[in-house]
């Protein structure tokens, strides 16, 4: 009986797809497979006795047995993926398999030139991520919460600091982007996330929506805190970006920040099951459009709004649906932020986002941090 | 003119090639290639900005003029990657690409349909990741010492402990698995590296050596503490071990703990340039066997020295070359580690990990952490 069967081969950090899978962390490549509508999975010696307990597969199979096959079919092969996938779709008589759009291309070929047949998937293999669970749902708020507790440190420093000539100092030191960046981390792993790639990004900096930040932060300033913990637990991930400003802001400065607040309310306010995400998308482009702020695509770079105004957030940081110029609907359960932004040198960046899930009516939020940003 | 060239498709943070060759950091996947000796790379306009301050390429494009070619071309089509490629093919006269294995096969087939000759790479795209330069063994360096300071911080803390009623306490409190690692991560953050999955393993948990640890800490149990932390700065990673023991341990645990460091002492013995792996990792089989710590496979999981006694290490955590049962020889400059382990339930586990770099003679340490381990 010939069957078909959707394979895996990845590991679960950089693999959401193999992470919701299994349910448990791995580090290194493995062997997946779903087989009609039962899960197994292969481990090494180093990992099998954490699957059989950790794993939310129906199988776990050991890999030593299948490369003792292999060899004894052919003695002188040291037994690669492809071979033990090969041997195991001998055993479960499988001869063809669905692999998804980030399969590696060598295995794809290397399995393909040994006769099994192997189509990649035209889309994703698990279209239910796109639609979160009510676990699902409570995971990313977590994960949001996570992400609270690193804005209020970073608010704690920045309302604790005090402007000399211009720069903001704290315990007689400068306060950098690298100081406020390590009391966010802290307070995230206390919270249970790791923080990897915060933004803690001022001035001009900000303008690059992705830079890091660096080096002392001034007074007077727009700040960008953007903190994307991945849960330790369960893997997945709060997104949460507030802009602060220590010391008073002027009136273009204000006027920024009101834009961009207004557009993610905007924004808020359209998002509902079966809108598409470029409608959602419009409400920002509008609000900056009637405000003036123009967006501009230099060599130098991009002014203005030159982003989406949000994505999925799950087991991936980015993934399904877009809210963007992407021509998708956005469906009951989907998980999104809502994160306009606008970048100007010389006056600075302000981003504000939050996270919430798709109803049929308003949309629920999964983020709460206040919106105090000019800290006097 | 026909000309052939490397594509690569990927972020940095998944794909260890892709940071190599762009020399900074990215969230997202993007478009490289190599074309000759000229590398460029393909990003969008929240990427573009901060691509021109930091990566290290001989050229950096912005994308929205590729997908603007590309609609020009097809007025009804939104810009795929493959889409985009195509055009920079088109613009740069390419007829041929080779990807690494780990391309997604999507894209992979996508651009084979549209004509483009793809073939995957046989072996790594950049072998000469596997010899590490003076910079980059000196940021792996770095990466060690900040695990050693993980390890520092493990050692404060299980020294500061008290036994009660078996378990050990500190501060009132019982010092767990997750109390460690939390000072473990805190340490590593202060040290400029991020640790993920850092295992506090005691009794039984560390018998399977993947396990992270959870719960209340043991007075005379073996705790494994193993450290891998990715540097903040350059990417690359830091990969230590030790097994501490509060209070006295057994005679049991003492022979354990001593046939781990003689396997570890013969084994970095062995390393010199030229040497194949599995012959390091031999020495420590012969080791056990010599003192009669058997190996073997159960259905209810391994016991003995069931994994590799070392990795290559660098941006990727595991690497070429390997040190195990697999065929390759050690070249000089590659760095790997060190890490023979037992693992008997009832007992419990050991191994101890170093990071050497092989060179013609002795190999040259990277790590730097006493072996004391009995903490009474």
């Amino acid at each position: 009986m010939a069957r078909s069967a959707l394979l895996l081969y990845a590991d679960t950090q950089r693999s959401a797809d193999m992470r919701y899978f299994c349910g448990f962390e791995v580090h290194d490549p493995f062997i997946a497979l779903r087989i009609g509508d039962r899960s197994l999975g292969v481990f090494n010696a180093l990992e099998y006795g954490r699957a059989r307990k950790e794993a939310a597969l129906d199988e776990v199979l050991p890999l030593e047995p299948l490369q003792a096959a292999v060899r004894k079919r052919y003695p002188d092969r040291r037994p690669t993926p492809a071979d033990v996938i090969l041997e195991l779709a001998r055993e479960r008589d499988l001869h063809a398999v669905t692999v998804p759009e980030e399969f590696p291309a060598g295995l794809y070929e290397a399995l393909r030139a040994a006769g099994l047949k192997v189509a990649v998937s035209d889309g994703p293999v698990f279209p239910e991520r796109e639609r979160k669970s009510a676990r699902e749902a409570a995971a990313i708020k977590a994960g949001n919460a996570c992400a609270a507790a690193g804005l209020a440190a970073a608010e704690r420093l920045l309302r604790a600091s005090r402007p000399r000539a211009g720069r903001l100092v704290l315990g007689g030191q400068p306060l950098t982007s690298e100081r406020v960046r390590f009391a966010i981390e802290v307070a995230c792993l206390e919270a249970g996330g790791i923080a990897a790639d915060t933004i803690v990004a001022g001035g001009d900096q900000a303008c690059d929506p992705h830079m890091r930040g660096t080096g002392p932060l001034r007074a007077g300033e727009l700040i960008i805190v953007d903190i994307f913990p991945r849960m330790t637990g369960t893997g997945y991930h709060g997104d949460m970006t507030r802009t602060f400003l220590r010391g008073r802001a002027s009136d273009a400065q204000r006027a920024l920040v009101a834009a961009v607040r207004a557009a993610q309310l905007a924004a808020l306010k359209a998002i509902k099951a079966g809108v598409a995400g470029k409608t959602v998308h419009q409400q920002c482009l509008d609000v900056f459009a009637q405000r003036g702020y123009e967006t501009k695509h230099t060599p130098k770079g991009s002014v203005g709004f030159f982003h989406g105004t949000g994505h999925g957030l799950g087991l991936a940081i980015h993934e399904a649906p877009r809210v963007s110029v992407a021509e998708n609907l956005l469906p009951a359960g989907a998980v999104v932020t809502v994160e306009p932004g606008l970048y100007y040198p010389g006056l600075g960046g302000c981003r504000i986002e939050d996270v919430v899930q798709v109803t049929a009516r308003r949309p629920r939020r999964l983020s709460d941090f206040h919106y105090d940003w000019e800290l006097t």
